[in-house]
């Protein structure tokens, strides 16, 4: 029997969209080796497997590259079919699991960055729509664990900037964006996700996060800014 | 035996979303009825079955609703597994699949939308972006007759809008974002999805596309307008 092909992930400390990549790896058991990678100063290995996007994380599988991170997700669980599901089995559960994580990444993300790094009216404009997202994934867990179930899934991946960035992004921009009394599931479903022996386990120091989001906080406000529709 | 579930689309005639859930359900050979959506006036059924997008296309199945597109033709072809497989079998050609579907919508929407509509500078920028892109799709098409080989995929229904949409899009502009000796494969593509007597049932009349695009040409130029960055 030949030996595995060797698993590495390009990816980056701070990075949410990294953390889903290495998430699926140890919810599976693969184990992997994590290139770090210097966003300001991209590898040539990074541009080489992902010329297209040129982001983190990058999923390598022996000869392989996948890039994106929920289609590493998606990728990680159909070759690694040995470990726990992280998609449901049936078709329709599937269907929404794709949806909700579509979702996240579709209407979540950009409210939520700028109403983190922006100023005045256009924030809250932002921060309404941030919330009122939010209140549609609260409403989506309802009583359930995490979003699939009894374990960690695809949603809860594709949510995990929620369980365990928003509050340093929060910090770091000096803005709050959710009080303690909102989102009483989100905030319970985000602690469980955080002690989760497997994912808990690749969630990066919230400290240093701190740190380092707070010594880019201009650069991020400047993305901001370039995002912001007249 | 019970009798299988109906299956309906809520779609509009115009929309390359919509037929993307049309040319799923046909590629597996599935009979649906087409509840057609007035868009400017949109029925309780879709609001009902979409209540997160308010959009077409909308998938029923018996009890189930089924919403985004891209989400909906990986459900056919979960749900209906007899028919061709429109995602290809192995884990790394199904994420390169999702990778280029995903490209689609998050990359080549925008530029070719705003390189239509707006004018001057900015739409010269969102042109280059879009033909860009486009020569990104037409080296992953290579020399393959379809994106995922000999048949129709995820991939080519994705990309739909470029295969039927675009020249009547140009039209109805009046501008010209592709020169009949660039992209010659992607040129020779399009033929062969429009040819294809499964997917190409589905495409809708290009006079009457043209009609109503110019018809609702003002309403497309204030939509790139709102989109347009500062």
């Amino acid at each position: 029997m030949s030996s595995p092909s060797p698993v590495k992930v390009i990816g980056a400390s701070d990075s949410p969209y990294s953390h889903r990549a290495e998430a699926a790896l140890r919810l599976k058991g693969v184990p992997y080796e994590l290139l770090l990678e210097d966003l300001g100063n991209k590898s040539d290995l990074l541009l080489k497997h992902n010329p297209v996007h040129n982001k983190v994380p990058v999923l390598l599988h022996g000869e392989a590259a996948i890039c994106e991170s929920l289609v590493i997700v998606e990728y990680v669980d159909e070759a690694f079919p040995g470990g726990p599901p992280i998609l449901p089995g049936g078709p329709l559960a599937r269907a929404a699991a794709r949806f909700w994580a579509r979702f996240i990444d579709d209407k979540c993300s950009k409210p939520f960055w700028l109403a983190l790094w922006l100023e005045g009216e256009a924030r809250e404009g932002f921060e309404k729509e941030f919330k009122e997202n939010m209140a549609l994934l609260e409403a989506e867990l309802g009583g359930k664990k995490f979003f699939g179930g009894d374990t960690v899934g695809l949603v809860d991946i594709a949510a995990c900037v929620f369980a365990h960035w928003l509050g340093v992004f929060e910090e770091a921009a000096g803005v709050r964006l959710v009080a303690d009394d909102e989102f009483p599931r989100l905030r319970r479903w985000a602690a469980d996700y955080a002690a989760d022996e497997k994912v808990g386990a690749c969630l990066p120091d919230k400290q240093q996060l701190l740190k380092n989001f707070t010594a880019k906080k201009a650069m991020f406000v400047a993305s901001a800014k370039a995002m912001l529709p007249k």
